[in-house]
């Protein structure tokens, strides 16, 4: 039952045509029917997207293939698996023909990335090149569930000039996605550039008083922009996947 | 110069009606024009919006008059004022027919709150009743944008039941804003409810182990469900801002 | 000279019938009888229970075998090993006949774990998968020192319906374990539905802002529902020890 | 419909006598007509106790008032409220004809504490008499809620005669709350000597180093004594009922 | 003895015209003769500087005016006085003819502000309005040491085009001090910009995770600009004195 | 164009000579010519140095090699790589003849390092020798930016008289670098011992409450002496860049 | 019954005359006796000095005087009062004749400081001026307990040649007291010109990343110096008291 | 000279046999002729112990070995040498014929333990027995200072008779170490039961919070007991150090 199905009985319930009672009773009966998928899935909600995730961290190889399988035999064209070590990938490729992975992502797809099935686009960008890792991981994710990525990597704000030269495509991002560890302040400067919301994702990136991404963390927290919000140290997944929330917003109806 | 604008701009350099060089100087230019006026309004961006918003907390009640006259002489008809003393309030309702100060929310409006511009729902939750003050600063924010808001108080976790009996009224929402101190699990809670973007705002509640809202954001930060960002610790206007970009994605075209 | 020993002498020296002098004395004799066997026992108090326990952390296979040889050549029937590593259960193995290694948990059991000595229930919950290995230390634990477990597992509250679908066998329990990393908010969760003691323990499970558990500790701390307590990161042993103290209060008469 | 309400319903389910849907309905209903009531309580779960509590910490004189009429109305004999500003006191015995404010613990009852209606004891040690603020606060909860508490105060490390000559006492309780400030080892002292619960409360009592409570905190979590557990800094009211909990397990019957 | 007359005195000593002995003697012998002077001046070193420096934070109105008529005997021209509070303000004003106090910064001059000494320009840059009172303590500072100053104040980061209209400023800097609170990225954004030493001050100024200038602090530290370096918390003082002995280095031969 | 030509730029639109449309134009333009380049170097505006700098951490022996390979084919006669893994200089020997690695600093020079270009003298002073790492980086930077170093290692504040014997030493220095691990001390020392710029480094040296070199960074923040500023902990890098910035700054007209 | 006694029944329990049953008992009694006294005094063992301490932060004006004249009727000549409030020297100063109050260090006295008793001098130290109340309360501590003081105050490490110039006053202690905020790097600095224990006391002086006194202990315990301990936070009894111990050493035999 | 020369030297002064100017000449050359000397001995002051220290953490076994040999060339007896590595050893024993390596406690010793060469006893007790190898390095480092030490191990405070029963040995010492992990309150149970100073050091051991030592450090800067200082975490050397200097200070005359 998706968010469609649910407010639809909800304004059944409006109009009479449900009890209140029957419709808690459908709501919550619900949960029961998916709970085997839910434990397949450990990424709530992600059912409605094109593609199905799974975090790779803490499954190891066998069993991951198995998820995938069993996904596949219900007809899921693409799966993402983050957090997914070189070793488990080396297994998955003998398994499964549609396999790529991305290495410095720690990423795995089965199957095709989908075309984007909405119009906007999310720019996903870092202050060097050792955010990359994160950044892509953000990148796969929003590709995976059908959004167009612009990436636009290295651009750190001590030279300023590499953000401005690409001002124009800052402009046409419904949302941005800014990936920094050190200081952090690439989500300050974007987010005084763009009119659209901007997801922070501090990384572990730096040495010393970085303290593993709390310097940049704090930094972003603390952003003086409008717009700017943040995630976990390191979590590009979450980003990548909230980004795709909003840049979905635009086409539902409700 | 608003974002549309500048991406009409930004077509016309790709079509060759507009050199580049052109281009970047009139995109240039533009901040120098608008300087004047930026220094009134330290939060940027926000032209375009219904409302004007002026950041009271550094300012003497004298100059917060003084912009509001000013911005009301070029016709804008709501301005917001946060983080305004009471003090600061008292001589504000000496100098302006149509003003109303929220003593709980330390917000002041000026001109009326404008009708919602958008179908969607912005949903603010709070743990419980002493995260208010903040809750209410971000729902004031957000009405002032030109949105719908839910508040749902005091619905924290340790009653489970109040949450769940409201789950009708949170899938309205397009946006929720979530609203904790002391363990902030609100945001998980919640996060795991809905489909729709949370932005998680921990309160400086609580006591002892709560370190002035440090608790509350680190849990927000590490929740485990997807969807959910967080913004500085007391940022209410924050987080209604951003409520309302998101929530007023859906009718822009690009 | 165990608790009820104790608790008659001294009401001997109420009644007159032992001086104080020689009541203290009696008490503080004891100690000197028992420190060959205490040094041999880190986890102090244990004696009364059907299981005795070695802290495997810190002693060589060879040690470790030895208290278990001179243990169980003076009756013991179960003895509980935590924090004992692969290479020592290899060579326990070789050097006893009724003995079990618990990878995950890290735990060995020499004997059999006893049947459930009280009627109360002791249910372990954890938040997410990779939280099995502390709630598992845990759950060996009570068990050994005889007391019906039941395991819950992952049902971390982004998934609400996980932890409500079980809302019947969480009421039975006398008391209750949450096991959770990450934003620790099962702790609060199970609290705000159970009537029991919830023991909490937060694990270092996690990533970035988690900092090695103590984002959940924090959180675990600031609960705001009524009858939770906290044990250290990742203290699976102290938490089943406590939850099994508690579980057997019932039984004990004063 | 309290605990043995619920526990008979989910075994009418079992034995077929309800189906699982009515019966989920049943419980889902639950709060909906409790919810009115919930607000008034912001104590979960403390319906079945001999006293209602009120938190007063957020709540204003008038408001604090108008609760206790209306619980004194429905027959409740005995409130408390915690966190009872002086002034708010002032204001409430001029309200209430059997109305005791305590100054020390900033605790307000009204009617009268109820005689202990389980034989167990409550024993509440602190390190010093500057900790007897919070050390109170857990007491007269504790003796509200029906228990009998032995009060052991200023019997700190240092001295560690004073708890010595105390140890005929300390092993008749079934549960100890052990409340200290600056370096928190009376928890590990005492969690060596008793073989009951240990419930230790760290306080923001002390200067430098103590950093608010910070250091007595992490030595509880780490004591090396088995049985004890850590509420948030301060937390007197949480020790007192989770106390209340445990010694009033006994007398249960499930 | 001033720092050329030490360098003289030391390569008399490579000449052999005195003796090593002699020379450390001489070195030596110089702080007992300077000592009830050094206690006056808690500012090390200022002697060869155009103006006195006096702390005025741990002194009485009476101490502090007694040191300024103390130097000013000695023909001091300008005294400037740091963290002095209005009230000892007030008294200075009865005492001292030529006496100006700055209340934002809390600084008192005696005498003039010297014209600059060197033709090198400092800028003091801040991110906000709110960061004006550091600013000022370091923009008065060099001033009275013979600098001349160029304020750029509320130049911060979200809005660029305020640091990037005065770019041609900018650039005639010799020195830069950046004055920033919250997420402190006007140190790396100025640092990408300019081709001079940059000095970076944290300010307490933000609320909630900016932890009272912790977030800026470690943001400046982790700053990704070369040339940049950091002072303590506020500490105004310190880095207009840096700057003025960094500028006026180009004017010294050796 | 560096800072001269923008500087006669400038001066060009003052005097009417050129239109500042124009100015903004070119000084904008100049970027994205660069920005080749500027992707080749991460550290920004070395350009007018006497050698080009590669930040090695996190490139491969043939991404480095490559860089190398283009900088010397435009004439760049040397090449300073910092954080050079002893890995990827195995390799670089291989590709390059002038290639020099410093193993205990991690820096690898290719070409030779420059003679002095100024007088002025940086003197490098450490606490233990430990800390020889961090400052053989320190020095080698400045050495290949064409400055003189005089090391001056092992001269930790707890043998004071190790400092005291070379005072001569230390004050021939345009600028010190202080760089200490553990108790941070020396640079407060050096500080108080010298007229000019002292940068502070702390290193991670040190075990238990140095927490991987919080506390010299503390400490060095807190400096009593004046004209101390720091940098980042074991940013030897940093501290040399500067310390070559500010001593070079004598020889520059403006 | 003092250390001497204890001593001698622990001999005759080495040669028989008394049985260990019989000493234990002796010894154990011993507190119970002692109860009522120790109540009174609450800094331990302080029995065998020449001053009797009062610790005044938690106690009335009224229950100081009592406690004052308690001891006075046994024979007690002199009395320290610690952290004694101004508005408490107020009343005591109408009750006792022999009273005299330091306000800067917050310590009262009744009765007069006694001679020294042994020949050891203890030097105090102070890096600062604003450091003297913690100084002045070790010092007074010391001098009650019948040790004779040298203060040298003021001797911080940025004018290295204030400590020099008292070079041979250091040489004379028997036990330094290092008292420093800021960076706290005097202690590491006393610590390598003199050869006796060098008890540190961090001080809360500073602001910004002083953190209250954070950074000088943070730098006092990692002090490259041998020799060097460290107590609490601005803790100047502990430090007299212990240095009046380790300073009284010598004249005791055993 | 050492430190009776320099008393001689300055009585000398007093008496007017030698003028200032002489005594500091002489003084401060004296660091000059001890150079060489002082960098092989990165412990100060050890000079006039009866062994030689070397910090084996940063030297090579060839190094270590070199450095062996000439303080063997010049009579010294025997040598210690701290953090010694098993490998360093291996080499070491190849090398020397008198040479012992204490594997825990990682500390080689060259040369025999000297006789105590007072009568004063060290007592070195810790709360478990992974508090060994810090334990040990303190013995050894005093032991061959020439101090009898009597170790005590493993008496934490969760087994207080283990204490208690050792209340003869512990009142026989002039110093106690104590040495403890987790929760840390070993020092304040020693430090209430003994009347001599008490060194504190906090050890690494355990886990969770633990946090690498620093729940040890706060509980133990925090103890309420009367007459315990504190050292770095695992910084056994050093608390063996100054125990030993402490013990030998009533044998020295002044």
């Amino acid at each position: 039952m998706d968010k469609q199905e649910i407010y639809k009985l909800l304004q059944q319930v409006k109009t009479g045509m449900v009890t209140p009672e029957e419709a808690v009773l459908q709501l919550k009966m619900q949960p029961f029917e998916e709970l085997g998928y839910a434990k397949v899935d450990h990424h709530r909600g992600l059912r409605q997207g094109v593609a199905e995730v799974i975090y790779g961290a803490s499954k190891t190889a066998q069993q991951i293939a198995g998820i995938v399988a069993s996904l596949r035999s219900t007809g899921q064209k693409t799966v993402l698996i983050t957090r997914l070590s070189a070793e488990a990938a080396d297994f998955l490729v003998t398994q499964q023909s549609e396999f790529t992975y991305y290495e410095i992502a720690r990423v795995g797809i089965v199957g095709k990335i989908p075309k984007p099935s909405v119009k906007g686009k999310i720019i996903i960008a870092t202050g060097g090149t050792s955010d990359m890792a994160v950044a892509e991981e953000a990148a796969l994710t929003a590709e995976a569930l059908g959004n167009e990525v612009i990436r636009m990597y290295d651009v750190g704000v001590a030279g300023l000039h590499r953000v401005l030269s690409k001002l124009d495509v800052l402009m046409q991002a419904r949302v941005v996605v800014a990936v920094a560890g050190m200081e952090g302040a690439l989500a300050s400067v974007v987010g005084g550039l763009v009119d659209c919301p901007v997801i922070a994702v501090p990384t572990s990136v730096g040495y010393g008083a970085a303290f593993g991404g709390l310097a940049a963390l704090l930094a972003m927290l603390n952003s003086c922009a409008s717009g700017v919000s943040v995630v976990n140290i390191d979590n590009g997944f979450g980003a990548g996947y909230l980004a795709s929330m909003i840049n979905q917003m635009g086409e539902q109806q409700i």
